[in-house]
């Protein structure tokens, strides 16, 4: 999660909202690492769940990553949820909730539908504070 | 949604599951047109809807796409359904339903949640049965 905050910063920097994911393989090494991309690439799909997940897809050339675990810094919304089931992925940590957005412990709880067909293990509230702090400073900023 | 079949048959084709994708702009021409490739690019993500919506953001260089019109020939799942919400498209037209997958009128329900903060207007059934037969086809094959 360390590295998952270094790329929400670095998602700031670029002036995204600062969510950053990282991938690990089945030996904990990371194959796939970055932040929100949406404004950079005028791409509302460009979140870093969306674009780590591709990533580490294109690292073996396949669709699904089973084995693999996902760290994003916060709750993936209903399209980030819905894809980490697609690709199989089998444990999900995330930082802070999203109250407003997730799609796994809020809206539709995707995992929990008869149309989730793979649920990853899920972790939740790993550095939650430092998370969510990144976010408000960011909107912070913004207003 | 004829060119949006076009494209489920030309994605037959190519072995991958025949959904095609239609991005209209506000004065009906079309801005994108797909089927999925989640196969050819070994990418979870790479439905056609979600292609559709990056050809037609990156055609106008902005991540929102509003007076825009997508046609799909199956109802879009969660991921897809979120990914139409967050481009701000203002229609979505689909033919056949998806009980097993769908994420509009199925499963989460995107657009009912109050996590959804945009709700296109929504058609459904248009050419429903042609659609949802191509589906079939391949999937028998498949067996």
């Amino acid at each position: 999660m360390r590295a998952a905050l270094e790329e929400a910063n670095r998602a700031a920097a670029r002036d995204e909202v600062p969510i950053g994911a990282i991938i690990t393989d089945e030996k904990g090494g990371i194959v796939a690492r970055t932040g929100n991309k949406t404004r950079e690439l005028s791409d509302p799909c460009a979140h870093a769940e969306i674009l780590a997940i591709r990533t580490a897809c294109e690292s073996i050339n396949s669709q699904r990553i089973p084995n693999y675990t996902l760290y994003v810094t916060l709750e993936p919304c209903a399209m980030c949820a819905a894809a980490i089931s697609f690709a199989r992925i089998s444990r999900v940590v995330f930082g802070a909730s999203d109250q407003k957005g997730g799609g796994i412990l809020h809206g539709g709880e995707f995992y929990t539908q008869p149309t989730c067909h793979h649920k990853p293990s899920i972790q939740h509230g790993l550095m939650a504070e430092k998370c969510g702090e990144i976010l408000k400073a960011f909107f912070k900023r913004k207003r």
